[in-house]
């Protein structure tokens, strides 16, 4: 509390005011003056796909003919909660129940939701480093412990060994959470890294929660995985999905939660009903969509992600100094690049920087580093553009790291 | 941690297993086994308005043609921030400005970013009882201690004396909340009791927050009176608002929290940010209709509610035993019945009870109190049926409490 003007300041809490600005979303206003500026901006710093959403959505949305828009249930809409798991069962080979999602807005309030279900403020929760830099606003607002193992890039960000997540294990362990296919390494973890994970989680009796966002989008010579392939009537397995990535319906804000286990369910559905309901309209287009959407869909997408990783990959290997990883699914690469620091670089990128008009907004990865330090010289790509401008974005790219003071 | 079947249970956190099911919807489980058995059911226990939403919100719904739903700002959409801006600036005689808002989803998470931003855990927010219900719920999931100071059903439930809020007061006091016009009890708080809380607010440094959700329905000689009619420009003042009730959009979940306070808008956006966005089409229909909405609109349906509010506190009045109060505002009104326990009675309702196929599902008042034991024979009632549906509910409500066997 400071005396500024003669008046007091009105005092804030600390968590507030120590909560980090998205990493992904941190450089937006520098992003929207190069825009004013007339700048145009090829935007690699946000996994909002181009692609466009299934004509089934928008005819769900056409088909709504309440007349008040009223609350829905807070477990969700009964027909999307159907239609998802009529979905996944047929996609996926699974046999899940309706009664076993709980739709919520987005996968992020998902994990907000299970970060209260499954640990008490200070309990911690392991996850792997570089992380989806949301998981650490999720834990801030949650009162959750992080607790990072490092994976590491001359690995591909494979899962690390066995005695390093041992290690990081304590008496207020309450579950370990994976993202596969990883945002924002794009590594798909393997069976083998999925059971050994469930091992792990069975002999320390804690839960292992999967955020399969991404699920779909896997490349070369991989199937889709759900860790309810390896343990379908597991208890402590909880899946986190969405519709944001798959169907491109990120501002949509229709997510789940799915489990096995009647314990979750109800007491995170108490935990819903305070914020009353997931958007109405929203739910009614995606029971269509998921109940009308055509087989080849998601595997056209897939296709194209497919192709562009290449492209994006390729692209990054003739450009001197940067190195990466070939991602094997999602759609985002972190890799290294000849700089002091890559938010100074992706700043000066949007500030003073531009070829013919336009420039490449990156995402820095110190962000998705709960060791901020590591990913100093990291970003995070994602090729949710079309080929012919990632090649462009490249070009700036490797423009602005000649032009750029800092290269190292 | 049990030991169940020879497998031990996975710990939940005490504080899901702690939270209680909302006092709305805790029993909506007897209600729809009681439809599933043919029995019709007056739904007196939720705000759900039955009045239909406005035509301008489904033509904006019409005009949504973004091939990609995309993620919108973490702040809201800027079409609707200067929209909404523009309502309350043109309908209540206010001067604010877009950047003033912040979209959220629903009054609900406005809510809950506030406990966040403005209380750290354990931090203290005063609230006056009975409040509604989900404060509670938000308060549990921010770690935020709420103190109730308790308001008096046989003064119509105005503000308590000053000396009864400032003995709640300790050095972890960080805010205010209160909710005019007030659900549950439909008390409309007047322009002398919100300056003497700025007054106590000014004179502790801290915030006042008020959910300003159900402004506009206020009965009677009275006027729509808004926090920022009495302190335009101070910094300690924090609007929450809604559409849900106003606009009959509650399954939209579009709030807001709207503030001149620039600290508490940039880290609150920090906190919205991990969470992404408001969604994207509700926020595109809400801002079209806000533009668009004819002038009358409001004022037809406040109409409406005031008739009901008659028709129902007229109905009550000739119910032997039960006490009412006369609601200025809002649509609820909290009222004391002649039970040993208004849950068990509620239930006794949904369960055993009905005449000619129909039963009258109302809300136990108990989960309003912070004092639970307060609210023991007390129920909140909710006017938005259709008035000879009203007439009919309380006339089955009667019945009921001449067959109820712990009637007192």
């Amino acid at each position: 509390m400071g005396d500024i003007g003669g008046m007091l300041r009105i005092k804030l809490s600390n968590r507030a005011r120590q909560t980090p600005p998205s990493p992904i979303r941190k450089l937006a206003h520098l992003a929207q003056r190069a825009k004013r500026a007339g700048t145009g901006v090829y935007h690699l710093n946000i996994g909002q796909p181009d692609i466009e959403s299934p004509e089934e959505f928008f005819e769900g949305l056409r088909l709504f003919k309440q007349k008040v828009v009223a609350y829905d249930l807070s477990q969700g809409n009964e027909a999307l909660c159907s239609a998802w798991s009529r979905y996944v069962n047929k996609t996926l080979g699974l046999n899940t129940s309706p009664e076993e999602f709980l739709i919520t807005m987005g996968a992020s309030e998902a994990l907000v939701f299970l970060f209260m279900t499954c640990c008490d403020p200070g309990d911690e929760v392991i996850i792997f480093d570089p992380t989806y830099a949301n998981y650490i606003g999720f834990a801030a607002a949650s009162g959750v412990t992080l607790v990072p193992v490092l994976s590491d890039m001359e690995r591909n960000f494979a899962l690390p060994p066995l005695e390093e997540i041992e290690a990081k294990m304590t008496n207020r362990t309450r579950a370990i959470l994976l993202c596969s296919p990883n945002n924002p390494t794009g590594t798909v973890y393997t069976d083998t890294e999925l059971k050994f994970l469930l091992d792990l989680c069975e002999e320390n009796n804690i839960f292992l929660i999967v955020d399969e966002t991404y699920r779909e989008y896997v490349y070369d010579d991989l199937e889709p995985l759900s860790i309810f392939h390896l343990a379908p009537r597991n208890e402590r397995v909880i899946v986190v999905d969405s519709l944001s990535k798959r169907f491109s319906l990120c501002g949509a804000r229709i997510g789940c939660l799915l489990t096995t286990n009647p314990e979750v369910l109800s007491v995170t559905l108490n935990i819903a009903q305070a914020r009353l309901a997931a958007p109405t309209i929203e739910q009614f287009a995606s029971a269509y969509m998921l109940d009308h959407i055509k087989d080849g869909y998601l595997e056209g997408v897939r296709r194209e992600y497919q192709a562009r990783r290449d492209t994006l990959y390729q692209a990054l290997s003739s450009v001197p100094g940067i190195s990466a990883h070939l991602p094997k699914g999602a759609f985002y690469v972190i890799v290294r690049l000849p700089v002091d620091d890559a938010e100074r670089f992706a700043a000066f990128m949007l500030e003073d920087f531009s070829v013919n008009g336009r420039t490449t907004f990156i995402a820095p990865a110190a962000g998705f580093y709960m060791q901020n330090s590591k990913g100093r010289q990291e970003a995070r790509l994602a090729y949710v553009l079309e080929r012919p401008d990632i090649e462009e974005a490249v070009k700036v790219l490797e423009a602005g790291l000649q032009a750029y003071p800092g290269r190292v």
